[in-house]
């Protein structure tokens, strides 16, 4: 059932011993959204403690909180649009018993007893601020800085068209509370390995471009990867630069994995939808940003792709 | 003479025929303010034009609107900390008749007759924005996407501790007054040429690293850019990567201009003062972004500054 934000706050106030559930590979915002509502929660003198399905990025520790040791209590599920976001273990064991889901997906699935969804919010951080501030909650430099990591993280460093006035207004009052914005940018958005610039310059050393240059095709192998000390959290960027070069439409990265098999990432300008593409093979994503999978050699797996990448560049032409 | 800031408003309301001077190897920050301040002087039924040293390059045309033609008026600068900024020919011409200078340098060194000088905004734009509220102009779309322009890439899209609350808030009204935010962004963080990729890679190769890997040393010459088809402007992204690599303190760019001399650019982390470092050799700017030049050759300006980094990072130690 969906709720509105007075309920979503009602509930919070109400219960207590609060088990958070986020996302499985954690980002900034449920990583973020989630310690600053269980340090809010605690604070107001209640129990919580946070789950999630992996082990938390070294990136993202100093978001981390502790919690208290408890059984059962009241499941709060944050940025989670579906249960199998949730990550096998969590998902086996509280998919169907969450009581309250606070969430940013307007694909929100409804899997909660009570859902609040703000479809039009950039960050599910934003969403845990205004409740936060509703419960009363003192909000100190930790709580501002957790929550300032989802705005600045959801919003590409407040790049994205998905930024309104309300994300600029939020992230001031939280520069207010003492979040330490500058911190948490040089950690999510400035620092960069040696490793990493090498591995950029080998991609950009490498790429293809195709189609008068409405393709670029980006090519990372495990030899690459290992040549610059690189693991797979690395690709992120690649994947990202693939579709800033100037006339690109679609950026393509063939990613060698561990087993020699090839994942394919694609990234969009508005004229592509990237899903759509993904789809011809079996994969799927979103409008902008989608991927695949091949079993088969890197060069045969590039053929497929770009002759059907000309097909796709013909019905939009 | 130091201003405050209603006589800076009075100057503007009080006179006509308004001569905007803008810094050479104009940026987002100088030409936003100027343009935005210029419409908004015409909107008022004054005259006003913008004059620049150089060509605006491509990247910053969206910014350009028609100013007025006539020969002698009220002059002032925009974002111009000493007259050297403003380029040979400007200078050689208004130098010593600056009426008024608005600026956010703190280094600001007061030549013109009256100075408003706000050392603490993070970029000029917020002034000049408080500035046309308090003047009474309407803010339209195309001003509002100037000023957004300028408060985005001084503050490397809201990323570096320059940002304030300030910061937020205005960039939240400039939204609202209809800023282009997506597509400025898009325009100046996300596009690379293949050209830009290219210099980026040839600077990575040619990286050196310095006191245990505190100091980042970049050179670009003047074969560099051009093997590259690169300019000016394409350097501010890698002055700014000089401070990104991990454990990086000050990153240092060496540009050799067109004559053979050598731009030296710092950008500094928290621990170090990039002003007070150039100030050594001349040169001036902000805590955490400065410059000087170099007239000598390339091997003696890097002995002169890692010599004095050297002392100024033990001065810290």
């Amino acid at each position: 059932m969906k709720i509105d934000f007075s309920r979503a706050v009602s509930l919070l106030k109400d219960n207590d011993n609060f088990i958070i559930l986020t996302h499985t590979n954690p980002d900034g915002d449920t990583l973020g959204a989630g310690f600053a509502l269980l340090s809010a929660l605690r604070k107001l003198g209640k129990r919580a403690k946070l789950l999630n399905n992996d082990i938390i990025p070294e990136k993202y520790r100093f978001l981390v909180s502790d919690g208290d040791d408890f059984e059962n209590g009241f499941v709060v599920s944050i940025d989670v649009a579906d249960t199998v976001l949730l990550g096998k273990e969590i998902q086996g064991k509280y998919a169907d018993r969450i009581d309250l889901a606070i969430d940013h997906h307007s694909t929100n699935r409804l899997f909660a007893k009570e859902s609040y969804v703000e479809g039009e919010s950039a960050s599910v951080c934003e969403v845990v601020y205004l409740i936060i501030k509703a419960l009363g909650a003192e909000i100190d430099s930790f709580i501002a800085t957790c929550l300032y990591t989802g705005c600045s993280t959801d919003t590409g460093c407040f790049r994205y068209t998905n930024v309104t006035p309300r994300t600029h207004r939020i992230a001031a009052e939280l520069i207010e509370h003492g979040a330490r914005h500058g911190d948490v940018n040089v950690r999510m958005f400035e620092t960069q390995t040696r490793g990493f610039l090498k591995l950029q310059s080998l991609c950009i050393a490498s790429l293809e471009m195709h189609f008068s240059g409405k393709v670029c095709v980006i090519t990372v192998t495990q030899k690459m990867l290992h040549d610059c000390g690189c693991g797979d959290e690395d690709c992120d960027a690649i994947v990202a630069l693939s579709r800033r070069i100037e006339g690109v439409q679609a950026g393509i990265t063939f990613k060698e994995k561990k087993d020699g098999s090839y994942k394919v990432s694609v990234r969009t300008h508005e004229e592509l939808d990237a899903a759509a593409f993904c789809s011809i093979f079996g994969g799927g994503g979103h409008e902008r940003a989608a991927g695949c999978q091949f079993e088969c050699p890197l060069e045969e797996a590039k053929r497929q792709v770009l002759a059907e990448m000309e097909k796709f560049l013909e019905k939009k032409a």
